[in-house]
């Protein structure tokens, strides 16, 4: 059976492989200094309509935060998140092992507002307590919400008034952008926030994530960030032929929209079937509440999926994935065995 | 003309390509939990004689030295290293940047002997000095002499007898291995060290060190450490993929026999040419002095190298790395075009 | 008029001076190694009943906790804290910057209970979150509020169950041992905790917190910690002769006794007025909600107090803290005043 | 008999005490806000002809170096010190525990020269290298020489070419500016250095450090620095109170006077008697090769000192110390002592 449990349990997108294959044996210098990056961060610009934008690739999405992070903030800055933000919870702590509290506000639904901005700052007035410095927004977030564009120049907005900058992880970007209900585009991204990424790992590549910085402040010394963290890849060409690929003939937003696709056809089924999702996601994740009796009638037929939480002692809310790699078929194979659960 | 810039100029080995490809659409869970890790540990821990080791797979290097070196020292501790070694010059202060700092004797060879880890022990003695903890030592090393079994397991020795850990940098193993004069096997290596790594990068896959514990220390929580430092790949498949195909029929060690002869053949021929080696290697990297007139031409007709040094006003010393990917034919070039320069 | 302003506005209890002044020339070594503070040492020992406990001297309680909690965890431990707690509000990110994460439990009287412990325990459980290894409280908590002993035997008890270390920040101690209600001995403190501080600054001392380690995890080695940290202080017998003063004599009781009553004294009178204390304190920090007008009045007269938080538009609430050195009159002085406003 | 380990063997100077007794009951506000603390600061920057410099008061030594150095440095940048240097030898890798590496040049006699600087920038070029962004000194250095101030300005001109910080550690910055050939000022410091520190602890403090920030870049957030890293003295006044006896009526030269006084008259009274100072030091610390069997002869008599390294199988280079405390006297009975032996 199908795995739903996340959208990297796959290799990568054929084209990809394909690029990969065919540039196996030529030579170039390393450590992301080849004519492969050169023309991925070129089209990236492109797209994002930033000239003056820096790209940079790195391997993974914690390494990618942690030193995206560290590099605009000063010792005794924090970053402000959200309560579910990736950062927060599931880096093993690793913004803080670079020295920097991550400050947290409750936030329902996994996006951070100009109000949760504003409290955190509020409390954070002396030399007793760190200087919140810095917004982290992740969109897709955790949960499988998006931003808004409005919601996005409200941030922005936030963050001009209280001298912070705009950080969006985008390890899911290409199914928010491609979402129903999503305005933004790359242009937009890279006129409203100070860094934020392109995610290849969930989105159709071996692994890679792209870092475009529109903010001057790390860019004169953000490849020596990198090296001190580990973070260079020898044979940086690998993830500039990856994102060559994925940023040529819309395959970027092609990815994202497959992932979607089959998320929502996933969603509405499940609706009909009378399955509840407490949070509305148009979005390449999607969380269910399924009876306990369900959740161990799928496994037993051989579905992979991850348990979100528990919601009270027969009903636990679950999470399925879907990717560039999901067949329809497979979704539709889950709905017909849930339809006779 | 060929590059012999280094030994991570082109892509993967045909074989690890092959793999990646012919396993790209299986499902797999990630971060390194799939059956293809699995069964490249087990390939491993075979191959060293170690069944009690536990085996990790990292991405590169600089980050497998900073997470080793950090999950074993206790803040105040510190390593001790040749001014060579490549955790005390080429790695943007990495482990400094994990608290710890590199404690260094000058070596002339770029090995580390038990008389330098004695004299730096001797004076580090009170809680006003950091205390020595570790010897980290490369092989090959950095300007590609190897180690005897005798020189380790006098190294061996003399941690044993001061409480330090011993670490071993394989970036190069291979070449190291299958080096004239090496009398060293894997499982010497998981006997006489407690922990060491097994480079892929530089020996023919696309990227990839493992991490070869037999020290019990570090072993309950190395993927907390990991994580934390962003090194968990997400696919982490990749990793066992390609390890499974380096550590099979011989290719780890066929790949490190190709890369030496050729080194060899470009020595040799060299020398005949009456060029001078001020270090005698037996490995993959040379590092002839050249009159800056040669490099010039060298350069002119497309060849790339990396300099190491100057002599004098008229010498440089240079290096010359070959590789998995080196053919004969390359060599035997560039002696035809040194030998009319 | 007098300053309630904290616990720290003045020198030294006159004891402490004289003790200082008598030995100013005497020869010493120093860093904590000469008699003064051995003497010291054993007798907190001894009012410990714990002898094998090693006792160390610190100048202040940011710098001990950021020693202590580090000194006890791996990289990828971390501390779990009241979110009230001085660790996570008051110390500019200090824990964070030696790299660990600070994991908070809503409290809404500054205590942390064995529910919140477990709470916090269950939420992380892989490689891909921190791993929660202790348990930081302080007595008197940040609000003034006291654990009893059943609380923390019960602490003690989770702790045991979850292997967790609990560390307990004394710089309020003597207010806390010596407060109404209060059931707890030095003693009970060395067997219920992992490490504990008997703090001075706050205290009668110019300076200084005595850290007990009962625990013998960082005993061996607490030493380096300091001394990385620049917490070693020189003239180390200054904390000896400080401590061996505050030890002697019941003299560190007596001074959390005059502050309490002091304290309570005021607490009395303000209830009397007719003030309401949202949280109810015993010991030497008490917080009325005022109207903003008395509080114009009281700043007016030259009162000095500190703000807490805004109640509502017209009232908020405030802190006074009395010591070792408030006259008895000042409180009474404030309490006419206030009756007059 | 007269111990001559160090120059922090007694409490503080008499008018230093004086001071603190006289002022103790007086109530201020904490955290080095009060006014003794501004009219210290004042001070320094009336005797330093630096108006806009920022002065701040930290108790200890290492404590200083790591929080000036961190406030400069960016993550990937590195400090150069001489091999000698207090940074990076007795402070059990302070500096690197905030994440920097300390690059060393080897210096016989304690100074840094502006070819050292150069020697390690030119070696630190790419992003595989850390950069090279401060030079340390210290002043005596670690082996009591001092600058000239010709050797300062060429310094100065070799940062200012390298685009590097200049600190200077002051921690015997009387007993230097006080030495036999000195010819700078407090005034040159502050015109020829980014940072500079006074220390008071081995001159005639209980403790305390003053820092002159004459460079702009750490500013605005020093004291978040200070409070991070637990270096902000509640009883901050403590500081003030010290400094200002210090600074007024020459006090600091006097005591350094007073130090190089006794510290001549015992090298030239060992030289006369035969004994070899291997360096030149014209302030308080002398060190004499001594036969051993001298040695133990005087620390039978009861003489402390420290042995700073061994010379050959019969002779120690020893270490003697003077300070404001040390009465001619003691070197006088010294002298004859050793002309017994």
């Amino acid at each position: 059976m199908y795995s739903f449990r996340n959208d990297y349990s796959e290799g990568a997108h054929p084209k990809v492989i394909e690029a990969l294959t065919a540039t196996n044996l030529i030579q170039t210098c390393g450590y992301g200094l080849d004519d492969y990056c050169k023309e991925a961060a070129d089209l990236i610009r492109h797209q994002c309509a930033a000239p003056q934008a820096d790209v940079h690739f790195l391997v993974g999405g914690t390494q990618t935060n942690l030193i995206v992070i560290n590099s605009f903030l000063e010792s005794y800055e924090c970053v402000i998140a959200a309560h579910t933000g990736h950062v927060n919870v599931h880096e093993t702590g690793a913004i803080e092992a670079t020295g920097h509290k991550v400050c947290t506000a409750y936030s329902p639904d996994g996006k951070v507002t100009p109000q949760m901005v504003e409290a955190v700052v509020a409390a954070n007035t002396t030399e007793h307590m760190v200087l919140p410095r810095m917004v982290y927004i992740s969109d897709t977030t955790e949960i499988g919400t998006i931003y808004t564009k409005a919601e996005l120049q409200a941030l922005r907005a936030c963050c001009d008034k209280l001298g912070l900058y705009l950080y969006l992880d985008g390890a899911r970007l290409a199914s928010a952008l491609t979402a129903e209900g999503s305005d933004l585009t790359l242009a937009d991204l890279a006129a409203l926030t100070d860094a934020f990424t392109i995610g290849g790992t969930k989105n159709g590549l071996l692994f890679g994530e792209a870092v475009i910085l529109t903010n001057d402040l790390p860019k004169a010394h953000f490849r020596w960030h990198m090296k001190q963290r580990g973070a260079m890849l020898a044979k940086g060409r690998l993830l500039g032929i990856q994102f060559k690929a994925l940023m040529s003939d819309d395959l970027f937003f092609e990815v994202g929209r497959h992932a979607n696709a089959n998320a929502v056809y996933l969603r509405d089924g499940m609706t009909e079937l009378g399955y509840d999702f407490p949070t509305a996601s148009p979005s390449n994740q999607q969380f269910p509440v399924l009876p306990n009796s369900v959740i161990l009638k799928l496994q037993d037929l051989g579905y992979a999926f991850e348990t979100d939480h528990v919601v009270d002692d027969t009903h636990t809310c679950v999470r399925f994935v879907t990717s560039w790699a999901t067949p329809k078929a497979a979704v539709e194979q889950l709905l017909k065995d849930l339809a006779a659960c």
